[in-house]
């Protein structure tokens, strides 16, 4: 089948004639999660160009040669020239204002998105630099939940996404058909897409996620000022359940500030749960602490096994 | 090389010759840390003969069929008598009594431990049905940081542990060739052994393994209140915080409750922290917040990779 060429919206036609969900992909600071993306689109045939921005010289090097992307370039505002479909992939903190700052550049219909750990803030004010107007570019908040503590493009994986979750957050008057696009894109890099208001993810996902890393990384500083001893006599749960702890530090930062009320609110409701268990436990109340261990094996054993 | 039979201690010295740790292994109550214990006994040769004790009738006939036991009694006291060497697997609070229940049919230089998550008063107990005297049976307390949230001989493993580390917690006036016993039965194993007082393996393990426990089933039993929904939208740092929390609610009582004092103790410690902790991130202190995630990465980037 022949692709017909020339101008932007020929070209989109065509990708879609071809089952292709966007024409060119371009990838905004692409570290674990935006090399995946790249990594993934190409591997299930999602975008027919990938255009890359890095940050750091030393990095747009080294994306020269990456197989899983086609230009480097060397500012965000070219990298969106020409862009059907753009992931942002830099921490949370600097999302919102690279939107911003590409948004003259983008072409007509163009649909930016991003892979943020809180959405309320950076879908407001991604808004206000986006205004609504036809043919206009438009942003729509998303949240893959995949990932790991390791960073960097060279630990990416074609298949992060696959059959994991991820949250894709349109605000109230965010044009549907931006929102559909979004929603095949992360479908067809193999996620399950729940859609939602970025206050309600943000709320959801200081529970899932961010309350989690904040107990791990709490106890391993509570461990950290025992004896070095110690470490080596850990067995398998503690390595377990202190992975996250090993995140870059920086990235949570932003990611717990940027969230702060909802993460405030999580953690409180565990530390009083925590407290709970406590006076059950100091009171020998056996039913009470047999109940809550009950009650938290029932809700993991439910939970999905690792894809 | 042809082994002698006849009288216990030729049997013993002939097991030495051949570089064996014990003539008969006994294991009370194999679960899936017994019959691991069996299985890795068997595979590296560690034991001549296994004889094996289950409580439920249904399961001494499944293992009058698995390969790694040569016997099956109905009693406790019938599998340790000849038995030179007894691992009692039971849960912790039916330790110290097994314990007892056997000493008076165990042959003499018998060496009994047992694979218990709490040491203090076990041992403790143990002691006072193990009054010293020449050739009399000897019990000595050990504890391997292996398992699972399994449960049940059919999920045993021979390569259980191998690389991890094994606690042996003898008291002041336990033989000294007792301890040596049990030390090279773990090596023989592939564990890494640290011999301390119980008292000081109860603080230990209360904080990087039974506070993990109740942080990762607390924080499942806080989730249990929320919408079922929130289930399919965690990712895979939940799964691993989270995973021991599937452990045998009865089991982790009985642990909980037996090292009470160290896991009240080891759980204030934390509340402490993440009370400091909320502090931070609810004033703006951004520098505290990372310092933080900082110490706390820096602990989780030392702990040894699994095995």
């Amino acid at each position: 089948m022949q692709v017909p060429t020339g101008e932007w919206l020929d070209i989109a036609a065509a990708a879609r004639l071809l089952g292709r969900v966007v024409d060119q992909l371009t990838i905004l600071a692409p570290g674990l999660l935006g090399a995946s993306v790249a990594m993934a689109a190409r591997h299930f045939g999602v975008a027919r160009r990938i255009v890359v921005w890095a940050r750091r010289p030393e990095v747009r090097v080294q994306l020269e040669t990456a197989p899983w992307c086609d230009a480097v370039c060397l500012t965000p505002e070219a990298a969106a020239a020409g862009a059907t479909f753009v992931v942002i992939c830099a921490p949370v903190e600097c999302i919102a204002p690279l939107a911003a700052q590409i948004r003259p550049h983008l072409p007509p219909h163009a649909v930016v998105t991003d892979v943020g750990s809180v959405k309320a803030d950076v879908c407001r004010q991604a808004q206000v630099a986006y205004p609504p107007g036809a043919a206009a570019p438009v942003f729509v908040g998303s949240h893959p939940m995949a990932g790991s503590e390791k960073t960097g493009h060279e630990n990416g994986s074609p298949l992060l996404f696959d059959r994991s979750a991820c949250f894709v957050t349109p605000l109230a008057d965010t044009p549907a058909a931006a929102v559909d696009t979004v929603v095949r894109f992360w479908r067809a890099l193999g996620a399950e897409v729940a859609t939602m208001h970025p206050d309600q993810h943000d709320e959801i996902v200081a529970h899932v996620s961010h309350l989690p890393h904040v107990l791990a990384a709490t106890l391993c500083d509570l461990l950290a000022g025992k004896s070095p001893d110690w470490r080596n006599l850990a067995g398998p749960g503690l390595r377990d359940t202190t992975r996250i702890a090993a995140g870059d530090p920086r990235l949570w930062r932003g990611i717990l500030e940027e969230n702060r009320e909802e993460v405030l609110r999580a953690l409180r409701g565990l530390q009083t749960e925590l407290e709970a268990f406590h006076a059950a436990l100091a009171n020998g109340n056996s039913l009470e602490v047999l109940a809550r261990l009950e009650r938290g094996k029932a809700w993991r054993d439910q939970l999905r096994p690792r894809a």
